[in-house]
Parts: C-alpha cells; structure tokens; sequence
C-alpha cells in the first residue's frame, strides 16, 4: 500500500498528486470529503424518501413504511430505478449528440475518419450502400430513430449489435428496450409519488435501462465516434498533470462528448491558429485532458498528436489541473465537470465555456455547440483562448508537479487494435487463458471516488491483488485515469504482476493492465466478450471474466453497472448503491439475479477480500469451461 | 375550525371520515404520519445530496457545499428541477395515452362522445377535414409527434393553444418547450451528478416543463377525453363514503387515465353483464370513483349514470374506502394509488389489477391495457369482480359510514359547461368582478396531504377564508375531493361566504366553491382565466386571479405549479417544496420571478396569513385594472 495520508485531504493511491494537494492553499474536493465525512445512514441505505409533501419519510424499525405505506423495499428499489434511469439518461444523451454529429457529416459530405469503422457498421445494419457519406448518414438517422421510439415498440439496431445469446436470454425475460430515451422517461414515472410500489417490476426496468445504456451508450458512441474521430491505435504516451506545458495556451477540455471537439481539434493544428498564438508569446494551443473526454482523446491521439497535450488524470484530478496555473480556458460539455472546478477557475481567471446546456456551470458562459455549424464557437474558443492567456499569466504563478504521473502508458487499446496486435484473431488470448497463464480476466472499471479507501485507492488496490494473482486487468472509465496516473499501465508495472502473467507482458511488451480509454468504451470489452464467447461458442456468463465497478461514483455507473448485470456477468462494488436497507432489493440484486440473467451484484468493502471472491469465480468459471 | 383530533391519526378537516378511521383496526396513512413526525430537516430544507458515492452529503454552517463541491443552491435547484421533471413525466404519460387512444378511436371508427369537442379541437389546430374519424385520428397523429420531437425542436401545437400574450413572454424568455418527453429526459439528465451547476438555467428548465405540462397535460387531455368520453355538464350528485352500495359489485378505481375505462363503462350498463351480475346475487356492477380518475367520472357522470356510483374521495380516503368491506375489485392505472392501499386489499380479500405497467402496485396482476382492442382486458375484470365478490362477500364485514360526504354537490363544471351556465359569455362573471360582489378568483388546486395540519385541513380552512371574503374559488384535483366531501361545494355552503359572493351564489343557485374535477383539469381553469382575460384584452397576471396549492403532495403538483408561475400568477404552497435550503431559489423563486413571467411563489403556512396575502393581490390586481 502506497497510500499517503494528508491532513484534511482524503486518501489517495496517488502519493505526488497527494502531495500537490496537500500543500496547495486552495480547498478541493479532497478536502470537503473530511467535512462531508458524518454520513446519513438512511440515505447510505436507500431507506429515505422525499418524494413527497408528507416527507421526508425514513425507515426505522418502530417506522417500517413511509406515511403512504411505501416500505423499505419499495423505497430503495424506486431510488435505484431513478438513479440508474438518469444515470442511462446521460448516455444516451451522448450518443444521441454522436448521432447526430454523424448525420451531419453525411449530410455535408464532411471528412470521414474511419471507413473501415464506416464499412463494420454498414454490415452490421445491413446498410446496402456504397457512398461512405449516405452509410454516415443512414447510420445517423438509423440510431436517432432508434432512441426516439416508444418504449412499446422495440429498438432495431439492438438485434444487430448484441451477442445471439445474450439476446435470447433478454428476450425470454423480456427486458429487450424500447425507445431509449422512453425507457429513461418511463424509469423516472414509475418512481414517482404513489406509483410503481414494485421491487421486482422496478429491478427489471433497471436491467432494460442497462441493455439500451450498454448497447447504444457504452457501445455503439464508440463505433461512431471512430467513424468520425479516427480508430484507436496503439502507441505510447505520457500521462499525468506532467503533460501541460505552460509553453502553451492550455485548454483543458471535460465532459463525455468527444465529436464536440472534432472541429477544435482541426483548426488548433493549422497555421494561422499557431502563429496567432505565437503573437501572444506562446507556442501555441492545446488540448489538455481531464475526465473521459480526454481518456477518448488520448484513445485515438495517434490522430491529433500536435494538439493533443495527453491526458491530466480523472474527474478529482481536475481541480488540480486548474491549479497549477496554466489552464487558460476551460470547455465543458458534460459531466464530470465537478462544481468544484468553478472557485477555482475564478481564482485562476480561467474563462470557462460550455458547450451543452445539459452541464450549465454556474460561472461558464453558454457556448451552445451548433450541430450545423460549428465553426464560429470554435473560433471564438480560440480566440477566447489567446485573450485569456495574454491577460491571465502575468497575474498567477504557475506550478506543475512535473513528476505527477507516468511516461511509458500504453493507450490506443480497443477491440479492433488489440485484436491486430495478437495477430487477427483471439486464439492467442484463448490460448494463454487455456493454458492458464492468464487465469481469467478482470474488467476494473466506472469511475473514481473519494470514499472506497480515498482517490482511486480501491480502485489500484484491488486491480494489484488481480494482477498478482494472473488475472489481467482491463479497464475503462475514471477507474483508467486513476491506474494510469500510478504506473500500472505501463509495461514496467508487469513486475507486480504473478509470475505466469509478468511472463505473458513481457514476452509481448505489454502491461497488466490493458486501458480501453473513457467509461463510454465499457462496451468496447463487452464486444471483446463477446467475440471471445463466440470462438469458444460459449456466453458471457461462461467466460472467466469479472467485472468491478470498486469506485463507482455516479449515476451513470449505476446504469453500467445494469448493462453488466444484464451481460449475466459478476459485478462488484466496494460502496453498496444505497440498497442495502432493501432485503429484497439485495436478494434480487446478489442473489436472485444468477438465475435471471447469470449475473450477480458482490458488494465487499475489503479490497483482499473482493480480490478473493472475484478470483474464487474466475476459477469456477475456468472448471465450468473445463480449464 | 371543525378539526377533530384523533389518539394516534392525524387531523382531518372531515370529522366523519375521521371517526370511521379514528376506530377502525386498520393502519391507514393518517396513523402513519404520527409514527413518521420526526422529519428531517435537510431533506425538507432541499439540502441533501445522494446522487454519487462520495454522499450522502448535506449542507451546513460548517460544510457549505458537497464533496464535489455543489452548494445548497445547486443541490436544492437540483433536486427541484429533477421532481419537477418526474411530474411533468406523470402528466406527459397521461396524454400520451390519451392520444393513442383517441388515434385508435379515429383508426378503428369506433364511437365519438362530443363531435363539439372534436370540431373546437379542429378548429384550433387548422385541421381541414370533414370525417369525425380522420379528425380524431389526425388529433391523436399531431399530439404524439409533438410530444416526442427532440427537445431541440419547438412543439407546434402549444401555439394554437397558448394564450397570445403568455406565448409572447414565454418566447421573450426562451422558454417555449421542445417535445414534451425530451424535456423530461433532459431535466433528469441535467440533474444527475456532476453536470448542471447553474440553478437558474435549472429553474428555467422548471418553467419550460410547466409549461408543457400544462398546456398538453393539463388542457389538452382534457379535451381529448371530452372527445372520447363525453364533455362535463352540470348535474348535483352525492359524494363521499355514501356512494358506495354493498348491493352492487363495487370496483374501486384509482388513477388518472379516464379513457383506459371507456369500454368498461359501457359494459358494465349492458344487460348480459348485469344479469351475470344478478346471478351471483348484486344488483349490478358498479364503479367506484377514488382519486382523480374518480373525479373525472364523476364530472362527466351524466353519460355514465347507470355504473358510476359516485366519487368517494381523494388519495387519502382510498384506504377507507376498501376497509368499508364493500369493494370487491379494484383497478388502478396511475398514481394516485397508495401502496397503502395494498396490504388492506389483502385483508379485505379484493383482487387487484393494474393496467398501466408504470404504476404496477407490488401486489397487484398486471392487466396490461390493450390499446389495439381492450375487450378481453374487460371481460376478465368482469368476470374477476363476480368471483371475487362470491367468494369474498361471506368473509367480510361491510361496514359503510352512510353520513359519510354530501348528497348535493354540484358537478360537471368545465369552461364550456360553466360559460353556458353563464349565457353563453364570461360577461355575467364579468360583471360581478367589476361590480365588486366577487372580489377575485382564487383557484384552490392541486392535491391533498396530511401535513399542512392535517388530512384537507389547511385547503378547506383557506378555502372558508377566502370565499368568506367574497373571493369566489375553483378547485381541481384532491383539493376538491376534500372541499366536497366537507360540504363546500354543495349551493348550502353559500352561508360560508361573505355577503356579496353569498348574494351571488344564493342568486344563482350555485356553491362558492365550484369543482373542475381533476388535477388534470387545472387547464380548464386556464381556459376560463384565458377567456376572462381576453375579453378584457389583459394578460394573465392582470387578472384579480390567485392560485393556490395549499396542501401539495406529489412531484405532479410541482410541475402544475411551474405552469402557474410560467402563466405568471401568484401561486401559495402551505409547505416549501423543499427549497428553502437556498437563498437564491427561493429569492428566483419568490421575487425574481415578477419580472420573468409576472408570477410568484408564496410560501405560507398560516391559513389565515396565506388568506391575507392572497386577498391583498386581488385587491392589487383589481386596483391595476382600475377596480
């Protein structure tokens, strides 16, 4: 354990960022957790509920129903379907701007990055044309249409995408979504006052809310975005608050939506731009990234390489970026922009923009992202952006922890990537696996939080204990930024590796822990699942394959967290999602749900101890497959 | 006051309803709010958080603001705009069904109740076509697709139904909403953890759903159920415990989709289905009208005079109504249904069904409403109700409190029936305002709770407070359940009113308080204001015209009460809609708003101060207009 324990900060598993905040004078999020550290035990447990005017109403043994007679199960299985309804809700905004941007650029013949993801997408919708614009476009419009139906009438692109298996499982418990945006919608109705009272209808709706999250959202944002932003690819990067050079005018971009930034990304590369900058005495602009916006940015840097600083770190890292002083400008566009960034960027004088209404921050200016046109928002980025510098770095002084984060961090991972690296097919994966040098693997994603054991601690615990015992780790999300931050996604991390997994990484120059970029590409395992399970003709549940989700933050985990209950795969969290005041709710979810779907909810705040329960499933699973 | 205390239940403004549950064995609401008095003070101040893992977090003198940094003004703006948005979802689900319905009606040719209706909605929508069934149809066809365009495109038919002047400021404010259900999804995607910040953006966003929730939710499924269900016309019935006869097969309604009980209206008056009835020894069977659904029933009773028995009362009277032990069945299809219902359905052995999943009560079956052909859905609720009452009947006690109610409320009031009462035009009305003998207008709406001094207590008290002061009210919702149960809205209780509004009603032979029916119908109530207004050729906000909430309940009343302030009035809530934990809500909310639409919210919760407040802006307002 490298856990460094700062007065009036919490833990975290990232001991020079830990320093950096503890000797800063400026209060974060690391600090507040201290003071936010006396917990509310019904809102913990789920057992409180403010719906309405005759509460708040809170479960007790001498009070075991609300006034309307709503007890504790109904209770938490309503603010659960709530949670994970607007936690799918933000997903399925973000392939919806996806789409659109994508409808767009067939519309108006602009460049397509990637035909060969165009061409993938065409077979997969039986899209019966040639002109990569029209295929853009029929795509576009086919998901919109998609999202957009009743929640009575079934989506169509979901047959295409998901595994046959698994699509059967979900048809015979008729969780198949309709409408993703109505089932969302419809999630939020039913847990409204006096209305559903029904743990298991409400449970269920949560595990259609997780197929269309999982699908669309987690899945198939990724295959757009690859269309228009470029494929992943693999190569090596730096990583850390040691990639902003204050050389630059720095843009430190968060949020989800990484087709927003296409036409910022273009422009900050062309000359006119740079010699602007120049003017103002910088080399010129860049991107820096913070959050899974720039987790996806670093994805697919191979093409953006002059724009693109690298990534920062996760989510409750980004009030650190703004205060080494040398972010100019801030541009928004979704969560996980932390209101706690706002003080900081006043204090900073660092303008900050936002591109969708959705994220309003309460000192940003509106900058609406213009589906049609965007390049007038772009230009007043930039200008915004060389103003900002020229007026703000005579006044603050700047200090960048050059030793926070890592140098040598393999990126660039996706199923297609990956899959070419070990030669065009998966045989040389299942075979390691076969032969038991690769025990299982571990999906270690979601978010970062300040409560499992401090920032990123459980997170970077729990994923050392996998590694060790030769389970590989891949990870997606916060949960990437956090690893990558301390080094385990560098090839040189294989040292804390078992010996039959070190022996694997080294032979083929990799790391342990495989990084698949932002929470948006939770899907992109899922495929690599999938097309494992199809070689072995097995399903998911099958596979030697866990999921963890050990710091879970947002809503948007919860929904993810859905989708891998529905894959019928183990999931794990080290903080329950206050549910645990429901005993059905927890038998449905931990229990129950093994014979619905295959999957199963493991909650275990003991790093050692999650570490154990996933690896004792790894090993059933391998004797299930008679490994 | 003719409140009477009960060991161990709360208060009620109706003494008799309190008596019967003050004796009776069962647990109802009205004992629970005892046991749940202990309240707690962040969640009703709006300042707790437990959208992520790093909460719950609450906000006080020491800790002002969440982990992640949000303070009490996003947190309370948060947790605002997200119930508001849960309600407008209510009321967006109720009119969508609606519309199928009415689209089916025009599909299959199937009966049409009001061709006036149709032809008025023909008229404001510029349809041009003669066949009743293709109008219907095309209603149906336009509503759907304006509530389900994106949010980013303006729905079209609020400008046909919009008051002139309203749609003027609410374009001036930007706060025209796009397709219903998107607003939903998007008040529910900005409210989740890390996105919007901006607690006006939010309360702006509260507007735009009111809007459409009133406008589509509130007024046009009216419409559309007079189309299909036959318009109200004024009629006297009784109401209260009384209407219920153990003679018959009682079913229990509860909810608010009236359309969903179209067909079996008309089946129980059919001669095959009585005689059924006769063989297992009842008279007949027979509707029994609880909760909104009820009311609606009940205004429109006199197409429906043979099955519907009459309307017991509001939410907090259901659970009475099945421990009379004459209920047989019951069918609920949408909030208001109490999970308190249910374990007193399994005591008194009364089957449940439910025919809207959304609202799926945990001991309920499903009996999901077919819209291609309800007929089956009908016999087996038919066929349920006689087995239910051979079997049940022996084992039950009946025990119906006959004093229960009134035995003269006037009923079936709408814009249309009260303007005809009125000559054909709101001069008569007219002329009473500007003669003096009615002060003003106060519409008491909204539902019923048990905390603003108990069950009815504060809506009925304000409502002898007003009309005492000659302030003629209209009530639609719970409120009214309570209003006529007690009395007021019976000619009699003219001796309630001052002298003018005695004069008047004693002239007229009409109540001081005259019921609208449902929450639904709170639109209607806009209607009468829309055509006071313009035959002054004032706004709304000019018009001696109050609203009032006092005993809110449900998330639903909060999106009715945005559309009160987006229409620009003053609107009283007795209990804060947990909001008071911020200065700048309910500064936005209380001040500012008289300058955004000229509405303001009134939080009071002394009946005779409320009384005061909202007497001196109809004097204010009758001063504007030089009254």
């Amino acid at each position: 354990m490298t856990i460094t324990k700062h007065c009036m900060t919490c833990q975290t598993a990232d001991r020079i960022l830990g320093d950096f905040i503890g000797t800063m004078a400026y209060e974060t999020s690391h600090h507040r957790v201290e003071k936010q550290k006396l917990k509310c035990g019904f809102g913990q447990q789920g057992v409180c509920c403010r719906l309405c005017s005759n509460g708040p109403c809170r479960i007790t043994p001498e009070s075991q129903k609300g006034v309307c007679g709503a007890d504790a199960d109904t209770i938490v299985a309503r603010n659960f379907l709530r949670a994970v309804s607007a936690g799918s809700g933000c997903y399925i905004h973000i392939i919806e701007n996806a789409a659109r941007n994508l409808k767009n650029i067939g519309e108006k013949k602009l460049p397509i990055k990637s035909i060969q993801t165009l061409n993938r997408l065409a077979d997969i919708f039986h899209i019966k044309e040639e002109d990569p614009h029209k295929i853009a476009y029929q795509i576009g419009e086919a998901v919109l249409k998609d999202l957009y139906k009743p929640s009575y009438e079934k989506m169509e692109l979901i047959k295409d995408l998901a595994y046959g298996p698994r699509l059967e499982a979900w048809e015979k418990l008729n969780i198949l979504p309709g409408g993703a945006k109505s089932e969302v919608f419809d999630g939020v109705v039913k847990t409204s006052t006096n209305l559903n009272s029904d743990p298991v209808n409400m449970l269920l709706h949560c595990l259609r809310l997780g197929i269309s999250t999982g699908i669309y959202g987690l899945t198939l944002t990724n295959l757009l975005n690859d269309v228009m932003l470029g494929e992943p690819l693999l190569r090596k990067v730096a990583v850390g608050l040691r990639v902003i050079d204050e050389d630059y005018i720095n843009i430190m971009a968060t949020g989800h939506q990484h087709s927003l930034f296409a036409i910022l990304e273009e422009r900050l590369a062309e000359a006119d731009v740079i010699s602007k900058a120049m003017e103002a005495g910088a080399k010129g602009i860049r991107l820096i990234g913070c959050t899974c916006v720039g987790q996806d940015m670093q994805l697919r840097g191979e093409h953006n390489k002059k724009v693109f600083s690298g990534h920062a770190g996760n989510n409750f890292i980004s009030e650190s970026v703004i205060t080494t002083g040398a972010i100019d400008l801030i541009v928004s566009e979704f969560n996980c922009s932390l209101p706690g960034i706002e003080p900081l960027a006043n204090e900073f004088m660092v303008k900050m923009y936002c591109l969708d209404d959705m994220a309003k921050k309460v000192n940003a200016e509106m900058l609406p992202y213009d589906f049609e046109d965007d390049r007038d928002i772009c230009e007043q980025i930039i200008k915004a952006s060389i103003a900002s510098y020229k007026e703000r770095r005579k006044n603050v002084t700047i200090h960048i922890p050059r030793n926070h984060g890592d140098d040598d961090v393999l990126t660039g991972i996706s199923e297609v990537s990956l899959k070419n690296f070990l030669g065009g097919n998966w045989k040389p994966l299942i075979d390691l696996i076969v032969a038991g040098k690769i025990k299982g693997i571990a999906g270690i994603v979601g978010c970062s939080n300040l409560t499992a054991k401090g920032h990123d601690v459980f997170t970077v615990e729990l994923t050392k204990e996998l590694i060790k015992r030769d389970i590989i780790v891949l990870s997606a999300g916060c949960s990437s930024g956090g690893l990558e931050n301390v080094g385990l996604m560098s090839p040189k991390a294989s040292v804390f590796a078992g010996e039959q997994l070190r022996a694997v990484c080294e032979s083929l120059g990799i790391p342990p822990v495989l990084n698949f970029g932002p929470c948006l590409a939770i899907g992109r395992l899922e495929l690599v699942a999938a097309e494992i399970a199809e070689t072995l003709n097995v399903d998911l549940p099958q596979l030697p394959l866990v999921l963890s989700a050990p710091q879970w933050l947002e809503e948007q985990a919860l929904a993810d967290g859905s989708f891998g209950l529905a894959l019928g795969l183990p999931l794990h969290l080290a903080i329950p999602p206050f549910s645990t005041g429901s005993k059905l709710v927890t038998q449905v979810l931990t229990e129950d749900m093994k014979n619905l779907t295959g999957g199963q909810l493991i909650l275990e705040d003991d790093i050692i101890l999650a570490a154990d329960k996933l690896e004792q499933i790894v090993i059933e699973k391998r004797k299930g497959l008679g490994l």
